[in-house]
């Protein structure tokens, strides 16, 4: 399926591990539909990743950078430039990452130089990478830029633990920094909160496939996978959306809007 | 327990039904805190109802008006002002009816005429109690009008049927015309969003019971009980909340902002 | 501009009055992404509009039909499926009137046999559209219905008026319906909530010239106009969106998520 | 005016720094309520202030801590209960503070030691408090912890730089750990967002004046005082509002649900 809905346009994709991730299959579509993009990701995320496999599929290449670092980051924007040939169309932040959920620590017993560590790479990083592109004057007017987000930035998902307040704090700093980047650069900033989606990062949050069992039950039409995700993007990055900005969109099924479904209702009933 | 909160307070509370009816409980809560009052309810209503027990219990007098009845209201709040010897501090609107609840119409085969009626009841009334009071002045400065309402306005309860349209209409109404009675009188308009709560007219709801012990499980704090409601509704109507306007507030044990409970989640997996 | 976004899909427009609409221009649009529609108006909206004009331009069928009427809704939808040949993929709901705005009564002043009559046009008809749909089972897997609000329906604009409340409802039943919908038949609902728009029934709006400048200078990306509007919906009706359901889209250059801009404060300022 | 309504109730206060500050005035409210307290506040911050006045004034004890200390937290809460006989029945969170404000730094142009220095004082400061009255089992039953924020956590304030950010944190972080310390300890944690202040802390923020004036003119009621919050406070300690949790509770005079008011835009068209 291809639309050219991205054709000329140039971008940076953050966060593409394996062909689970959202980011992975967002490259592809924006591939298909003649994008062109330079990937990236942390060194050390990259070498357990496949990510010059999608470069070879998508001819695009790879910069390795750490989005907490401001010098990798001014680098990875100049070098994507030069690659791309001129100023960027589109970015999609896809980092996340929580010490205190991957080492068990609950909640309520927080090592704060985890959560402290956690916050920098899954919410000050979209600080960063928004304030090397805004400095640098890297974005094409009516360019786009996105981050993935996740619900329990608004209701509690005990299992999610201070990931929760990461997303939270992304999702204000895509407003914030998305107030001047659309008054100054006619650049416009979301957020997409996505349905539980089984990438090698989701996994690791405990219980993630009975939860994934019930937001799919909970949503009228299903959790949305990442390559549904993929294409939402698309239309994210494209002309067709140029109005859009400041937002927190949901794409999850219909999910965040249902109190609760009668499937759910009946696996509670029978239960009890 | 008695603080004196609403001593010297008048006003007028719709729709105390029978014992757990939550305008009831709120009304044994106003007079033990010193407040006076008229209570209403419509006359078809106030046959089923016991509420001239509640009347002596309170020291109220009782005066029949249907809330979708303009000449009703207005002869209710003059009644009222006459009664209470001045004007009103605080208004309680707790009315609500889905014909095709009662008669097991499903929400995608609504019969039109009993759904324009159950607006009328369940919202349209709520503004035409507020147009009347505020035609007539019959407020005083810094007086608190409540509406009852449900969460279902923002989310999908499937067996909640058109009550959830009325909900959320009862809602903006009580926005819109918060503004007008704000700016011009000082007066405040709120709705309470109120966990489920088993009164009589609840019960009419399919699968009531089940919900009752989904929401409690879903709640931090369980759920709200009509008691409680009522020791809400006294602070909103005190002078310790008189800056509280526009508001939609969620009385729910903190339902309204879970995704999950870890309780929900086990019961849904054992079922799975 | 086109991607053929829409080819091989069929549906109805509502609400093309003359060119300033919305819908025309969702029409001419979708027309140029490969959509094909039936396109409806009110007989007497019809009179008023030259929608002849743009159905010669688009290759569509003109069938009047009162959103109001359960009759004039089934032989709409019965016809579109025999001029289209098929199931409906895509509608568009674009209708809204207040016959107190028109005459000029205050909220605080309703007419309540006009706002029942504004309620039935402005909402219910958006129920009454869905349920006909629903029972002939006229929508197509993953096709997607969409409606047009304000976000009047979540904060007061004070000369709105009822349209606030018509438009809160509206949204309700978009996501009460949508449930259904997306449980059923895989078909998503979803409102578009755009930013005031210089369209003929927004210029019976009073003071709106103002009010459209003041959106602007608060809007990060100043107001969506209605041809971006179209293009958005396209996006809505196409294949690459299909996990959105049961949402309030903001398509308003990022109005809804601004306390206030530097521009207005300005101007605010230097008044006072 | 004093209703008992905190009698017997025993808490911990942090953020009274002069008499301007809401946390001062909640103090001496909490006081005429028949509360007892400890004040509490940052070493540095009573050096400035005048806090041994204010603890003379409703017979407390001040206990200097660093929130973002957890060696200072701990001994706080025990000194806390020792003084005051027993576990703790509310506490109030009214602390903020950004450096890049402070240094003029623009949201497009942070230093990040400074942003993340505010984001620990401001927002992980009430994690801290949090989960060591978690560990210490300190609370009572029933007990209420507030921390005020600021509607910036929701919308664009462009003047409010990385205070945005942090107070959308800190909302994340009331909802988060207001689950399990619901859960498990039937304590309920909320926040107040309360109306632009002129405290002294506020008096920092670029343009303050005309911002109060301006909220001022957009809220149906104007502005809540610092005295009006301390009542609300007062009523969200007490035994009546027991089941509102994890809420964002609007203290503002009806400002957060205005899209704009008549004044609003009668001085932004004289202007134009």
């Amino acid at each position: 399926m291809s639309y050219n809905l991205l054709k000329g346009k140039k971008g940076i994709i953050f966060g593409a591990l394996d062909e689970n991730s959202i980011a992975w299959k967002t490259a592809l579509r924006v591939h298909e539909e003649g994008g062109e993009f330079v990937l990236t990701n942390a060194p050390v995320a990259m070498r357990m990743g496949q990510i010059n496999k999608l470069a070879e599929q998508t001819g695009a290449q790879v910069i390795p950078a750490d989005a907490t670092s401001l010098e990798d980051l001014e680098n990875l924007i100049e070098k994507s430039m030069e690659i791309l040939g001129g100023k960027i169309d589109f970015v999609l932040h896809s980092i996340g990452m929580s010490i205190n959920v991957r080492k068990g620590r609950h909640y309520t017993d927080q090592n704060y130089d985890w959560t402290q560590k956690g916050t920098d790479v899954s919410a000050t990083s979209f600080h960063k990478v928004m304030q090397t592109l805004y400095k640098k004057d890297a974005m094409n007017s009516w360019g786009s830029i996105i981050a993935l987000t996740y619900m329990a930035a608004q209701r509690v998902f005990p299992d999610y633990n201070d990931m929760a307040d990461n997303k939270a704090l992304l999702e204000s700093i895509a407003r914030s920094f998305g107030y001047f980047f659309g008054k100054e650069k006619q650049v416009r900033v979301n957020t997409i909160s996505q349905s539980p989606t089984p990438t090698t990062a989701g996994q690791g949050v405990k219980g993630f496939d009975g939860f994934i069992s019930y937001a799919d039950k909970m949503s009228p039409l299903g959790n949305a996978s990442a390559m549904d995700c993929a294409n939402y993007i698309v239309t994210m990055f494209s002309d067709l959306t140029k109005m859009v900005a400041l937002q927190n969109l949901y794409h999850d099924g219909g999910f965040s809007n249902v109190g609760v479904s009668n499937e759910v209702m009946e696996a509670f009933t029978k239960d009890a």
